[in-house]
């Protein structure tokens, strides 16, 4: 019986929405059991609620030994904010839980990855129930907490693999929250940015990947027009980028701001299965 | 008599635009020669030209020892694509130049000033014609090279300082390109970006900016409206992040995407008044 604590280290997302989730986990998940914080609802200018509000949540979730996974409720920005101090804070009991989430969550989903505190995922979360056909979003992730594994992203093999949103991870680069990823397979995903904001983007992150086993472009959507067109593709770019870098351009990956996006645990999804 | 040679790293200008400064220049700097080379009106997608082409002018530019400076067209985006061989390819003549634009021209202002190649400087672009008052903006730099100082940043003092669009040191972070800042006064600027990303690029610019002398603000203008209002303003964020790395925070700074932008010489202002 999982019992799943979602709080939104980021923006909030609203109480109807949160009862379609409850509702649809309660009829089609019954083992599966959700416990939104409050917090998820709070507002505060751009924010779920101010830093600290936001901290006191993330470490109420992950530091309660009564639940088995803290699944973030929305992305949108702030996590960045406190994730620096949120894993600093972390005892025991955040060790042994699943986080779930992507986008702006990445930022925590690094962040514990870098010092090992339990198993990050890349899964949809609760607020992707307002995309169109956002129901299959949530079940799948609903799913994975229940233990299934078909909504795993399809190209997963041997490797360590991680899922990033692109400018999360360029981001990330360099900072104290920046994890590891030395032979790691790095997908990453877009939305709503200029292709020349992907081309530098990706000038920027693939200076920062020498020793990745590979990197896999996810879906990067909703490309604003420019006044002129860029002259090139996000794939076109993606490759471009990694060959100055000699890193290994392995294909696309099945993941993105939209209600396909598949599940990616970080590390070893093999040994993630076996456990 | 200073010799100026102007190429385009990164978008177009247009012969128009080009010959109301040469007017300008001719009429009011007569001692000052420009020369505009026709790769700045050049068009392949996004960029004046191709990679190979964009290198090329400035390399020509650069390289021959007939002019005094190296004057950017332009910003927009292209210059980091160039950047590293650009510098990498320049010979002696290149050492005895002044290299002058912002915005995008910061990739190779900062590799400059990383390999200690001329005398790179925050100044007014040929482009800048077309802002509302852009006249006073070129006249400023042209001023410059013509051995005028009044149009330096006035909080210009002891420390060595460089001045950069936000974006753009963000993007040279960690990369082969980033300058060593160490007890420099680091001036940034930004443009039509949202208050939640100016943030975001503070969390990811801080992080890199240990050992600097300080932090100023220059203007950052044209924020776009958001769905809701982020809850602080940007000199609150860069106060804020300044402050979790221990970062002194100095004030503001006279330079911007506008026809007020001063100039900056990298390094010691005092230096290269003495030249």
């Amino acid at each position: 019986m999982p019992r799943v604590a979602i709080c939104a280290p980021s923006t909030p997302m609203t109480r109807a929405d949160a009862a379609i989730v409850a509702a649809l986990a309660e009829a089609e998940f019954p083992a599966v059991e959700l416990h939104f914080h409050p917090q998820c609802f709070e507002s505060e200018g751009h924010f779920a609620g101010s830093d600290e509000v936001r901290l006191a949540a993330f470490l109420e979730c992950a530091n309660d030994p009564a639940f088995d996974a803290v699944w973030f409720a929305r992305g949108g920005y702030g996590a960045c904010r406190i994730a620096e101090e949120a894993v600093a804070k972390l005892d025991h009991a955040a060790q042994d839980k699943q986080y779930l989430g992507y986008s702006d969550a990445g930022y925590l989903l690094g962040a514990l990855y870098r010092e090992k505190i339990g198993r990050p995922v890349h899964a949809p979360m609760p607020n992707d129930i307002r995309r169109v056909g956002g129901e299959a979003a949530v079940r799948r992730a609903l799913g994975y907490l229940n233990g299934a594994r078909e909504g795993l992203e399809p190209s997963l093999d041997r490797h360590p693999t991680v899922a990033f949103n692109l400018i999360t991870l360029a981001m990330l680069c360099g900072t104290r929250l920046m994890p590891r990823l030395a032979n790691h397979v790095v997908l990453v995903e877009e939305v709503s940015e200029h292709l020349y904001a992907i081309d530098r983007l990706f000038f920027h992150l693939t200076a920062h990947l020498g020793g990745i086993a590979g990197l896999r472009l996810g879906r990067v959507s909703d490309v604003p027009e420019n006044d002129r067109p860029f002259g090139s593709d996000a794939e076109a770019i993606a490759r471009d980028w990694c060959a100055r870098h000699a890193i290994a351009y392995l294909g696309d990956a099945d993941i993105g701001h939209d209600a396909d996006n598949k599940i990616v645990p970080f590390g070893l999804a093999g040994r993630e299965q076996g456990q």
